[in-house]
């Protein structure tokens, strides 16, 4: 990789920044596909963020910005064009600039989780799903499972305020979709979905009843600390399909590389160039 | 070279970017070094750049700034603390962050044309010098040769104001300096440099006059469009030594690196690095 003064930056913005993955991930893409655009990961803080974020798209050589914690939900309110997912997420990842110069947004984990389960030769449209953890994450994938065209969703979060104000903007933008609220039995679904962290810690408790997950459902997860968690594993065990956190993450790449204008590749090319150990 | 979450960033700031060179001699030696700091362009406007400057070093992993046009002369006023050679020059091109959150800068383009004279054996401590051009480089390099002990330097411009405000900023750092002004003679010094643009394009006049240079000068050049410049040629040819523009680019580097706190190297290491044609 040839950094030089044609080359593009996509800022990875964040704090802290140790654990960024992106840049490993996107970069030797890069290199591989001849692009010469770079991702950097900048570490600024919340109270920097707002006046960071305008200033830095004044560049003359931004491609595009990939907002990570804790800037994801105040970018939300800092840019002027908010799509649909990320509006209803409430959180948004990927910035970039319209040639009118305002700054448009939007967020790619649940079309990164719906993708994935779309190759796993699962249909969405007309179908149900479980999201377990109304949080930044579970959002985004409520969201794209609401966009996929599911007919049937349960939200369900330790916190029943965050389900019921997502169930609220998920309603606004989706007024057909069945939403069912209060309950995490998984049981019936054709997809059920741990958008909790759950997973992340050993002994944390399982997100959902294992033993009431059909057979037939596709069992999904967004901890990536382990490829297989206890949580999959034990859906496993039940027969289940099951999507790893991982597949999320590089199912997602795809469809970043087209909102940034940028040439694009199969989940399985990114993953066999990433630079980290997956 | 492997960007990951806990690369630094030195900025390289300037507009348009096209023609930068500094990302393709530094980054060779940071992956050289296994350092894990890249130099990114950022091609920053006039109108945006105070802004840009101060949100930039609010982030958390930057280890300095490259300032080029059209921000040299911008820097001096925009920073908390100006080291003496800038404040001469009018330029700075180099900013750090102190542990006290300041921003400090220095300016090395006259450091590493005075690095590049000392390797050639040339004692300046002194030492007489004629530096024809009063504008940013030739600022800086007589500030540098003030710095480094000449006892007389001539200072030269095609317009004269330029040349006399150099020198009364010389004389405030430099009380004892002998300074003459309004004469491009190159007769009788040690040093004559070449610290306009002349050389830059075809049919450009000579800088000064060759033909009265002593074979005993050393004979400098900040233009780097070609190796040997007509200007250069014409002093060879009478017996002198000279020195390229290339030089003052490359003994610079180590200068750079220091102030950055980083590894640093020899020049021609870092030539025999860089992935660009000298």
């Amino acid at each position: 990789m040839i950094v030089n003064g044609h080359t593009e930056i996509i800022a990875h913005v964040g704090f802290p920044t140790h654990a960024f993955k992106a840049p490993m991930i996107y970069n030797p893409w890069f290199e591989k596909a001849g692009v010469n655009v770079i991702v950097v990961p900048m570490a600024c803080q919340a109270a920097d963020y707002a006046g960071f974020l305008s200033a830095l798209f004044k560049l003359g050589n931004m491609r595009g910005a990939l907002i990570t914690m804790p800037h994801k939900v105040a970018t939300v309110g800092l840019i002027d064009v908010v799509h649909p997912t990320a509006a209803i997420a409430g959180a948004c990842n990927a910035v970039r600039r319209r040639p009118d110069g305002r700054l448009e947004g939007d967020i790619f984990d649940g079309e990164g989780f719906v993708r994935g389960v779309r190759r796993k030769g699962v249909t969405l449209h007309g179908g149900s799903a479980l999201v377990v953890g109304a949080g930044g994450v579970g959002s985004a994938i409520a969201a794209s499972l609401a966009a996929a065209g599911v007919a049937r969703l349960a939200l369900f979060d330790v916190q029943p305020a965050s389900a019921e104000g997502l169930a609220a903007r998920l309603r606004a933008h989706y007024p057909a979709l069945h939403i069912a609220l209060g309950s995490r039995d998984p049981a019936g679904f054709d997809l059920v979905v741990n958008g909790t962290p759950m997973g992340m810690n050993p002994g944390d408790p399982m997100p959902m009843d294992v033993s009431r997950i059909d057979a037939r459902t596709l069992v999904g997860e967004v901890v990536m600390k382990s490829e297989m968690t206890a949580f999959l594993s034990a859906a496993q065990a039940r027969g289940c399909a099951v999507q790893i956190g991982s597949d999320m993450l590089f199912e997602q790449i795809p469809a970043y590389l087209e909102f940034f204008g940028l040439p694009t590749t199969t989940p399985d090319v990114l993953r066999s160039l990433a630079t980290l150990a997956y």
